[in-house]
């Protein structure tokens, strides 16, 4: 069998990968422990949990049968919730425990916070060393997805009237600093933080500076309660790269930084992808039927309703379907066009939301223009649809009902395609996820009753 | 008038926005030039390029009347493209050299690919100094979006036998550091790097220690011509800060950090959604509708086509459809139901290919599991769909037909909704772009014809 030695420098990094998942399932099914942990050995553990992500579920307790022993916990949190769900549940509780111990208080928070079962929890906790665990405990009674549940607690502070070089000579003394680190923090008597200072800057400038003299202009402090999108959002928008984190009191608890943002940005695109698809967030390609099922029934379930609205539109008209049955092949054209349209209006104004560029200062501008731009569009598939109405039933009247239907669906899909979103979102709902039910049923609804009304009117 | 010294701390981020934007479209209505600076000076280049994105195109001309000597460069890079060219296009083109010139490199990389006129690009050239003109233009020498586009080409660097102290001389010593930075490079006598120290180590040690005892274990290097997107997926992959670029003789040329890689993963979220949704990116909220139109308009020319195909489908069925007019309000419910379905399927596929989490090692548990989930649900509607079948038409066979079609148009989703993004990945075409087409050309055609082929069947 090949050694994971042989593998030339990733020409193609698909080809490596697969390779390589390759020899790890060869040596899963041979048993191969040895094997397995050498070409484990080289790997970062974001590798490994992707291999144990792509792997069945048997080769999974085989995997953790040959190295139950080697259990690394850092594996264990870059895993999906759902397989890491998975593979805790087989694991004795005490063994988990010991690994989530080694991380980091913040991810020893995020690994309890998605944790299903209660005991689990407490196992781990228990597991901590004192100061840790009051740590974990603090950290898990901030709100759910606040920035104290994102920040990690250990913070490099020094007074404000300090020098660079008594900053350096602090810093060689310390013996926990935190892996990463990129500002000394200034803070006041009450240790409430007033300004910060680059590492680089430090290096940079001569022991005797002060550091009150070398501070960024970037400088701004989170509320500990506050929601973690908004932090991720001034991340991004201010380029930051940490952030100091206050409670109640003004008083530094905390530092944010910017990978802790960007995972959180990551996370929130990944649910408005999902969520405008009609999929509730949170799943992975390793959840089992049942769970997935549970995950998409829901909104099939509302747009079975919503369809059925439609249809009720339709049967208003079984009378000029029986007598023009043409009607029935053309009517789900113009459905289908004003939901494409509307759903293109909606996701650019779910987007603008999200991103704060879509407010109340051009919402009516914005509104404007995706009404024109319904207009135009509608004219040139009217003009189109009309040729194909009197080509195709040799009936100009028909090729008029469709184009004149057309255009109204689609000035209506631009104008429920941004109003709808704006809607939601002043009523408190998340418009990724319910304003695509709400515009396509104005579409489907519009589209046949127009169509199969101006029908009724001109043709029979 | 009220000033912005009266504002009170943000209770409300929002309501704070709209009172500064309020303000700022006072002072522009009233041509106020102090005003208007007041209420500009405090806020950050990015929270005045938001102010300009939200006013109308009128606004904007007033506001660089007001402002126009006081160009800022920094207000120009951090805009959409589309208000930028808007405004580029109507200053004096020695007027934006010069502020642009003062850019760093990489943000006047940015901010000339993206430029339309080429001349205003020659004189934004000429206006920079010699070495800046040089580094803009090697970096312009890169295929777009590419590492070697990415990256900013100052970097911080020592040979690889030096200590702590020797370093922190050398950063003293040293009067052009980058803005931000966070590990000193070790490079070997031929310029390659071969490992990094992070800033706060080297605060952390005393000035004897060398520093390559004190290397980070994340050392990875990207090539020059790597695509941008692969920088990112490794920066978010392997938690990295910051990450040397080689050129082909493995020398270092560049850096690239966290807050690019950043960018270019949201920038890449952003077309994922936006093309899922049939709407081709770069766009900007402050298109005009020539813009806009042109954008939308292709897809919902693909969409035409795919939906008259669907009605040639239907248009085999007129006979039926003539004796049983129930058929044509019920067959859009069938449609939709497969749409939606295949529409959540392919999401998740095209979500999971992105991240590169489905595979040639899982398409086929992934796509059994989807055709599955399919074949659950379809069941699940198919009963509901009978029962409302014999309850409003009065029928067990249509409620049959109904049923059956519909388990058959889910399993169908399923199956094409991993299956087409899957083939479109391999035949190199981006399957966010064109699943939604193809999947729901898929649904719509074995709806239409389950549905009615079925009754035809059963029924006549």
């Amino acid at each position: 069998m090949d050694q994971p030695e042989v593998i030339d420098p990733p020409e193609n990094e698909a080809a490596l990968y697969a390779q390589r998942l390759g020899l790890v399932r060869a040596a899963l099914e041979a048993q191969d422990e040895a094997g397995l942990k050498a070409l484990l050995e080289p790997l970062h553990p974001a590798d490994i949990a992707d291999i144990l992500e792509q792997i069945g579920r048997g080769e999974r307790a085989r995997f953790f049968g040959l190295l139950g022993d080697d259990l690394d916990a850092d594996v264990l949190s870059e895993l999906d919730e759902s397989v890491r769900e998975e593979i805790v549940a087989t694991l004795p509780s005490a063994q988990v425990a010991e690994a989530v111990a080694e991380l980091e208080t913040d991810d020893v928070v995020d690994f309890i916070e998605n944790l299903e079962d209660e005991e689990q929890a407490e196992a781990i906790l228990d597991a901590l060393e004192d100061a840790d665990r009051v740590a974990v405990e603090r950290a898990l009674s901030y709100p759910e997805y606040s920035a104290g549940r994102l920040m990690q607690r250990e913070v490099v502070m020094a007074p404000e009237h300090w020098t660079v070089g008594e900053a350096i000579d602090y810093l060689r003394a310390s013996d926990d600093l935190p892996e990463q680190f990129y500002h000394l923090i200034l803070v006041d008597p009450k240790l409430r933080p007033t300004a910060y200072v680059t590492l680089g800057k430090m290096l940079a400038h001569p022991r005797s500076v002060a550091l009150s003299a070398i501070t960024e202009e970037s400088f701004r402090t989170f509320d500990v309660t506050q929601d973690e999108g908004d932090v991720a959002y001034a991340f991004n928008q201010y380029h930051l790269i940490s952030a100091p984190v206050v409670d109640e009191d003004e008083r530094l608890v905390g530092v944010i930084t910017i990978d802790d943002a960007m995972n959180v940005l990551d996370e929130e695109h990944e649910e408005d992808i999902l969520r405008l698809a009609g999929v509730d967030a949170e799943g992975s390609l390793a959840d089992k039927v049942a769970a997935t099922v549970r995950r998409r029934f829901p909104w099939l379930f509302v747009n079975l309703v919503t369809s059925v609205l439609a249809s009720l539109v339709i049967a208003q008209f079984e009378d000029v379907i029986a007598q023009i049955v043409a009607l029935a092949v053309l009517m789900p054209i113009v459905a289908s066009m004003g939901g494409n349209a509307g759903t293109q209006a909606l996701t650019v104004a779910v987007r603008a939301l999200a991103t704060k560029d879509l407010t109340g200062a051009n919402v009516w501008r914005v509104i404007r223009r995706e009404v024109l731009v319904g207009l135009v569009n509608g004219l040139a598939f009217a003009v189109i649809m009309g040729i194909v109405g009197v080509i195709w039933f040799g009936s100009p009247m028909l090729g008029a009902v469709i184009g004149v239907a057309m255009v109204v669906n689609l000035l209506v899909a631009g104008l429920a395609g941004v109003g709808v979103p704006v809607l939601l979102e002043k009523a408190g709902i998340d418009p990724a996820l319910a304003s695509g039910a709400f515009v396509t049923t104005v579409t489907d609804v519009v589209g046949f009753f127009a169509f199969l009304g101006l029908a009724a009117m001109w043709l029979l």
